[in-house]
């Protein structure tokens, strides 16, 4: 594996996961970070840098078919001649909980476009280039990850919007594993079941100490899912803090 | 109850489940019968009104707000001063099976406008007519079913549309099972797990007799859904024949 | 069908659902009653034949193979040139909580005797019999309904005994179904997800009315099970009150 | 951590999954190995110890009590003051098909006493150690693993033994994960979904290559799940071949 030329995207980064996951990635690849705002890759992207890696940022709508166009041409002229080792997609939309009855059309859609659509989008985009690096045999199988949560497996009342999305994205996931696998690609679905222990969630206290999901530890897995072997894939993994109820 | 002044809804009649759904709704109700185009419900609102019973068609396209909103000002000027007993959300939009790779953006999104979208859409609709009705202390739980299948549980290879759609549904049903259950109304998701034994499907033969999946028969078990008390809710029924592999 | 050669078994039978079961089927079957102490049945004996039905009870340890034998050599003989139209297994055995650590064998094994092992040996006695009543065309598909329960879905913490034992049952019916299914038997898995209202549980009080599930209402929901056409088969059932946490 | 002090115990181990797991976690630990035969693991001590790790074997009919509790008395004098890092309890027990009216009583039998009875009495020896070890603030979660498969799943025709036993080991792990995790310690039911690459699997040919699952890699991902935080605990994960269908 020539590391310089194989690369991974992950769209989705903010403060959190998507951030932990591209310094895990970046580690061992060159990294392109999408995000809505540059605002929210800018500081990683500088950070990688900094640290001798490798990283671009690509202002990306993963739910504008026309955004996503744009932003992988020019994922495509800087990738060149290497490959797209992996692809992350970590966009998980807002959540919202409010009675089923004050739901606005607008509100209920975003889980869709968020977790359907945005992720649809995506893999069109990301399965055409896995698929290529397939054939240059890399280290590892080409990898296409989901960032999920418990919302996938229940939908909870007052959470119809969140939950029909990652509903929608738990199927995704599976078509693709059914369609790509064969064809040497690792798709897999990652349930993240718990408050994860980012800036936004410093203010939530629990009585046990370790009670928030570590991202880095959340990185940790999708990497050690990217080194899987083909005749050993796991296509669907949880993910909770030792204490959370389920 | 006074019979004359319930209604059932039934939403996605064509010539199959749906005039099934309305034929036996229509024997204790009166029945509004919801589809786009008016020559899928028009022979069933005829059969039904020439049989003693009542029947009513609104062209709707239920994926559109302003469609949806229209024909329901409609129904509520039927309705008058009766009650909604019943509402049956039977749209399952397109079956696609394509490589993904091949799916546009329009045919992807499909499955959710019909699956997801629109079963929001008709939601908001009739639940606050079924929440109306519990105040009239029906003989019934008031009712709202939403017609499901097996892609609602397994996301297979070249399906992602309808999969994605019908996962969206089950996660709208879950959610509203548990926020509308203690409020006295009875949500249920069916998944029909087979062939249904109508006109298009006349050609698809099979080694065993009563291999397809009678559209009365699920008919019956809506119905006795309907009629279960609030101690004994069933939420997810699965309907097969019986030699069906599952 | 001359219904009184067509009998049913229901084997669990005390002052709950089992009486329930009992009641509904005797409207339309002779039936026998199985339970270890001929106190929990003698009473609903009494009663179906008071009031003009048939019923016999056989006193039947479910989890041993002899006992098993014995009852069902004593039902042939009663059945004599009759059918077996339903056999229903109510049998739950002990629920136990506790710290998985102070559990004993015999206690952690009692789950599986109940569940496991007595739904086989019935299951090996009945089915015989029900693949004989399939030959006799009778009115309603020969019919075999285990009584589960949430613990069958969901492992939860110190009830290891009853979980592992719900959990065997429901795998049991599900590899019964699909092996009996093609040849016109009805394999159900009912899930009881809540407070059953029996004598036993007249303390348990509620905020809402209605909160505990009615035997009748179980039973009620059996029997239709039981009339479902073979094109039209449920394989599992849930039923909970509406105000339940699911 | 003092690596010489530290012990894996691993049951269940044969020339496939379980003799790898043994030396994955040999890398790090001391392990001993238990197995009904000592030809099952004598060869796997051997090689182990030859390697410069070190390696036990202790012949143990896990579905036994009285043989566990000889096993474990002797294994916790090996162990002395050392701890107890990680317990995998590998048995798989026989995997019978046969028509359900054909099987007896013994055979039926046979899945629940590997897969649940054996699960049962592994973990109630090896869990006071784990907790033990918990205190002695080791490396990694001390660490419970049950091998499962497919079967957990889903009860197949014909599977009844098999299915039962699956389904129940399931129900203990997850009923011990929601029990000890908040304990620190991590349980995991591990779904392997596929031929393994074992002598005995030598004649199965497929179309494509690395069609059966590796044994290493298995042991792999139990050694990474070993390794995963308390903030982080996966505690179920599918494993299968990119080529297998599900």
């Amino acid at each position: 594996m020539s590391s310089q030329k194989a690369w991974a995207v992950i769209a989705g980064v903010g403060p959190g996961t998507g951030a932990s996951v591209a310094r895990r990635f970046a580690q061992d690849y060159s990294v392109a970070l999408l995000a809505r705002k540059p605002a929210n890759f800018d500081p990683v992207v500088a950070e990688i840098n900094a640290a001798g890696g490798k990283a671009i940022g690509i202002s990306t709508d993963c739910s504008d078919g026309k955004s996503v166009k744009a932003a992988f041409e020019q994922l495509k002229k800087e990738i060149g001649g290497g490959t797209l080792a992996a692809a992350i997609y970590n966009v998980g939309g807002r959540f919202i909980r409010k009675p089923f009855l004050e739901l606005s059309e607008e509100e209920f859609e975003s889980g869709w476009e968020a977790n359907g659509r945005g992720a649809f989008l995506f893999s069109q985009a990301v399965l055409p280039l896995l698929l290529e690096s397939f054939k240059a045999t890399p280290a590892f199988p080409p990898t296409l990850i989901f960032t999920s949560a418990t919302a996938a497996m229940k939908g909870s009342a007052q959470c119809a919007s969140f939950a029909t999305g990652k509903f929608a994205m738990r199927a995704l996931a599976q078509s693709l594993a059914r369609e790509f696998g064969p064809k040497g690609i690792h798709v897999a679905h990652a349930i993240i079941d718990g408050v994860i222990d980012i800036e936004r969630t410093k203010g939530y206290h629990f009585d046990h100490p370790d009670a928030k999901i570590k991202p880095e530890a959340i990185a940790d897995s999708y990497w050690y899912l990217h080194t899987q072997p083909r005749t050993c894939f796991t296509n669907e993994i949880d993910i909770r803090p030792y204490i959370e109820k389920w």
